[in-house]
C-alpha cells in the first residue's frame, strides 16, 4: 500500500471511530439514559458530529483522495481501493458543500426534538411537536440548497441515500406499484371476510414475545455475541463496528406480530451489518450501501422469508410451543393467512406488504410538499388525516396513531422514507434471483434452514459493504438495473392465492 | 462575562462532552456492549482521548487561560471563574507534559487490558494478565517522567488525584493508621468469637437484593431521573455529566453484604456527583474535587451512615420485610454486629473498616515497587500472596481472590489506590463536624430521615465540585487539613465496644 493510501486509511479510521462513537451515544440515548442525561447526550452528539465533519472534510483528505485516484489510475475498478476512493470521493465532496455549523445546528435540533417527539407522541399532542418539526424542515431545506439540486430539492436527498437514483425515477416507481397496487386492493377488499386473525389479537407475554422473537432472529443467523436486542420507542438496528450490530423492538402484549415482525425486519440489517467484509473496517465502506438496499434485507428477513408459506411450517411449532393457550388449537394456514392479513391500517411498522408503500407514497409526497413550502406544518395533523383518508379511506383516532408514528422526522432529514419501498422492490428482485440459484430455497426455509440463503447473500450482497451502490448491485446480481417487476410478480402470486381471486 | 471568558468556556464545553462521551462509551463497554465490541470500542475510547487531550492542551487555551488570568486580577478568589481558572491551569499544565501519542497508547493498552483481566479474573490465570500489566506500568513510568516529580514517581500522580497533597503526607497517615490499627486488630483477634456472621451467609435473591439496595439508595437521596443501577464485574459510578450519573454493582447469592453495600457505596460517589452546582456544567470544575474527597462521600454513605447502629433501625425491618425466611427470626443487635465483624479477609471491596486500610497500604507498597522496578511483575501473584500472609496471616486460595480482584491494574495509572484511605479519614472528619451541627443525626437517620445529611452535605461539599482541594474543604469545614483523628476516634469507639474490649 502507498503511503498516501496508509495515511488517508488512518485518517479516515479516526472518522469511522467518531462515527461509531456516536451511535454508541445515539443507543444509549434511545434505550438507557435516564431522562435527565438527554441535554448532555445532545452536546455530546452535536460535538462529536461537527468534529467528525471537520476532520472528515479537511484539506488532507481532500488532496490524499485527489492523489491516490491518480495512484490507482488503471487499477481494477471492482477493487476494494478504487471502490473506496470513489465512494469517500463522494461523501467528501457532498459533505464539504454544508458548513461545520449547519451540521451542528442539526444534531441539536434533532436531539432535542426526539425528546419532544417522544413525549408528543406519548400524549397524541401534535401541537407541541410541530415547533420542533418546522425548525427540523428549515434546516432541511438549508440543507437541500447547500447539496444543491437541478429541479426539485428532494433529490439533493435521493443522492444521498441512493446514489445513482433520482426523484424521477422514484416517480416512476411509485407509479408503477400505484397501478399494481390500486386495483390489487380492490380486489381483496372485496373479499374481506376471507383472512380472520383474531388469533394475532390475544393476550401475549411481552417476556416470551421477546425470547422467541430473538429464538427466530438467532435462527436466522443474527450473531449475539456481536449484538444484542433492547426495547426502544421505535425499532431500529444501528452499527457501532460490524462486530458491535444492535436492533430494538417494541412489545404489544395483546399483538403478536409488532415484536415478532420488528425483529425479523431489525435482524435482516443486523445481518447485513455483520456480514460487510473485516478488509472494509475503519473505512466509508464498513456498512450497508444505502437505505434501499437495507430495507431490502430487513424487508427479504421480515416478509419474503419471515411471512412467506414454508416458514409458518418452522415458525408456527416454536410460536405454539410458546404459547400453548393461544396458538395450541390453530392451524399453520389459519396462521399464515393471519400475519398476511390485508387491511388498510394506521400504523406503517404493522402495515401489510399489500397496502405498506402506500404509507410510503403519502410520507414521500408530503415530505416533498414540506420541502417546498406547500403545506403549513402547523397544521400537518390535519392534512396528514385528510391524505390518508384519501388513500386508505379511514381517519387515524389520534395523532400517535398518525403524523406522530415515526421517529423519522424527529430526526429531521435527510428523509428516507421512499427508501423502505425500494427496499420492497429490491427485495424481491434478489430473492426472484436466490429461488432460481437455490432451487431447495422454500424447502430449506420450512425446515429453518437458513445458512445456504445466508451465506448467498453474504457473498453477493453483505461482504461488498458500500462497494456497489443498488443499481450497480441489480445488474451484478440479476442483470437488470432495480425495477418493480418481481415485486409486482410476487405480491400478487401470494395474495391472489390468499383471497381466492 | 468578558469575550475572552466566553470562548474559554466553549472551548473548554467542548472539551468536556468528549470526557463525558467517553464515559458513555466505557459505561456501555462495562455493561451492555457484546463481546464482539471490544476492539472497536477500544478504538473509539482511543480517538476521543486523544481529541480530547490535544483539543484542551491548545495553544489557544493555554493563551486565554493566561489573559483571563489577568483580567481576573483582585476579584474573590473563592468565586467559580477565579477558581475554574486556576484548577484548569493546573489541569492544562500537567496535561501539556503528556504527548498526545502516549495518552492514545495508555487508552488503547488499558482496553485490551480490561478485556484480559476479566478473562483472566474468571479462570483465576494471573500469568495471562501479566504481559498486559507489566505494559501497563511500562506507560505509567513514562507518564510519571513526563509528569516530572521531585523523588518519587508516585509524587507525580498524588499531584494528579490529590492535588494539594504529596507521597511524604500519605506516608505520614498510613504510618498513623497502622500504629492505631495493629493493636486493635490484635485486641479484635483475641475475641474472634465475639461476632458471628452466619446470617449473612444465606441465599439471598439476587433481583431482590438488587430491588432492596436501589430502594434504600433512592432513600438516601439518589436520583433516578439522573441515574441508573446496573451490573458489572467490579462496582463503579460514572458521570456523563451532572444530570446522567450512573451506578453499578455486582451481587453474590450467598453473601448479603456485597450487593447491598456496593450500592450504598457507589451511591455516595453518585450523590457527590448528582449534587454540582449546575453553574459549573461543562467546565473542568463539574465533577468530585478529588478521588480522596470522592472516596469520603461513598465511605460514608456506606460505612459511616450505612454500617452505623442508627441505620439498621431503618434498614434491618425492610431487609426483613424482603427476605423473611432468612432474617424474619433475628434480631437488629445481631444484624449489626454481624455487617460489623472484622476478619482479615482476601477481597478488598468487601474488607471489614478496620482491616481495610491495610489492603491499601499493600497496593500502595507494591505500586510505589513496581513503579520503581523493585519487583518483577511476571511473579506479582506471589508477591502478593506473600505479603498477604505477613499482614493477614491468610494466603489468597486463587489469584482471582488475590492480585487479580481489582479492576484498577488494568486501568492503568495513575493509581489511587491510597485515595481509599484518605476517603476514610475525610469522611470520618466530615461526619464529626456533621454531628457537631446537627445533634440529631442519629435520630435522623434510624428513622430513614437523611434528607438534611445530604442537604449538609450538598452545602459544604458536594456543590462545590472541583472549587476547593481536599485539606481546602477539611479546613474551611472542619477547621482542620485533613488528619486521622477523627477516624482513630471513630474506629476505636465503634469496635471496641462490639467486642466487648
Amino acid at each position: 500500500m502507498s503511503e498516501k493510501m496508509t495515511r488517508l486509511k488512518a485518517l479516515l479510521a479516526e472518522v469511522s471511530a467518531l462515527r461509531q462513537a456516536q451511535a454508541v451515544i445515539s443507543w444509549d440515548f434511545e434505550t438507557q439514559m435516564p431522562e435527565g442525561g438527554a441535554t448532555a447526550h445532545g452536546n455530546q452528539l452535536a460535538v462529536l458530529a461537527g468534529i467528525e465533519h471537520s476532520r472528515f472534510t479537511s484539506e488532507e483528505i481532500g488532496k490524499l483522495l485527489d492523489d491516490v485516484s491518480v495512484e490507482l489510475d488503471g487499477a481494477d475498478p471492482d477493487s476494494d481501493d478504487v471502490r473506496l476512493v470513489q465512494v469517500t470521493k463522494h461523501d467528501y465532496d457532498r459533505a464539504c458543500r454544508v458548513p461545520a455549523e449547519l451540521v451542528d445546528e442539526q444534531s441539536r435540533a434533532a436531539s432535542e426534538a426526539v425528546v419532544v417527539w417522544q413525549k408528543a407522541r406519548k400524549e397524541s399532542d401534535f401541537k407541541s411537536f410541530a415547533p420542533y418539526l418546522k425548525r427540523n424542515m428549515d434546516i432541511t431545506r438549508r440543507l437541500a440548497e447547500a447539496y444543491g439540486y437541478k429541479d426539485r430539492a428532494y433529490d439533493a436527498f435521493v443522492d444521498l441515500f441512493e446514489p445513482g437514483m433520482d426523484s424521477a425515477q422514484l416517480d416512476s416507481i411509485f407509479a408503477d406499484l400505484k397501478a399494481a397496487i390500486v386495483p390489487l386492493v380492490q380486489e381483496i377488499s372485496a373479499r374481506q371476510d376471507a383472512v380472520d386473525d383474531s388469533i394475532l389479537h390475544q393476550e401475549y407475554d411481552p417476556d416470551t414475545q421477546l425470547r422467541v422473537s430473538l429464538d427466530i432472529a438467532q435462527q436466522y443467523g443474527y450473531d449475539l455475541k456481536r449484538g444484542r436486542l433492547d426495547k426502544s420507542a421505535h425499532p431500529f438496528c444501528t452499527s457501532m463496528g460490524m462486530d458491535d450490530v444492535r436492533i430494538t423492538t417494541r412489545v404489544i402484549p395483546n399483538f403478536l406480530n409488532a415484536c415478532l415482525f420488528a425483529v425479523l425486519h431489525e435482524s435482516g440489517h443486523a445481518m447485513y451489518e455483520q456480514g460487510v467484509s473485516h478488509s472494509l473496517a475503519g473505512t466509508p465502506l464498513e456498512t450497508g450501501t444505502s437505505a434501499g438496499v437495507h430495507e431490502s434485507q430487513s424487508r427479504l428477513w421480515e416478509n419474503l422469508v419471515g411471512r412467506s408459506r414454508p416458514m409458518q411450517d418452522f415458525l408456527f411449532p416454536r410460536l405454539q410451543q410458546a404459547y400453548p393457550s393461544q396458538l395450541g388449537d390453530a392451524d399453520v394456514e389459519t396462521f399464515y393467512r393471519a400475519i398476511n392479513r390485508v387491511s388498510p391500517s394506521y400504523i406503517r411498522v404493522e402495515a401489510d406488504e399489500v397496502t405498506y408503500n402506500l404509507h410510503i407514497l403519502m410520507r414521500y409526497e408530503l415530505e416533498n410538499d414540506m420541502l417546498e413550502g406547500k403545506v403549513d406544518i402547523e397544521t400537518l395533523d390535519e392534512v396528514w388525516n385528510e391524505r390518508f383518508e384519501q388513500y386508505f379511506g379511514l381517519t387515524p383516532p389520534r395523532a400517535a396513531a398518525g403524523v406522530l408514528q415515526d421517529i423519522h422526522w424527529a430526526w429531521g432529514g435527510p428523509y428516507i422514507f421512499p427508501s423502505y419501498t425500494l427496499g420492497n422492490v429490491i427485495g424481491a428482485q434478489l430473492f426472484a434471483q436466490a429461488h432460481k440459484d437455490m432451487p431447495n430455497l422454500d424447502d430449506d426455509i420450512s425446515r429453518g434452514h437458513f445458512s445456504d440463503l445466508l451465506q448467498w447473500l453474504q457473498t453477493n450482497v453483505y461482504q461488498h459493504g458500500r462497494k456497489f451502490n443498488a443499481n450497480e448491485l441489480a445488474v451484478r446480481i440479476t442483470g437488470e438495473p432495480v425495477n418493480t417487476r418481481a415485486w409486482i410478480e410476487y405480491v400478487r402470486g401470494k395474495f391472489r392465492p390468499i383471497y381466492g381471486i
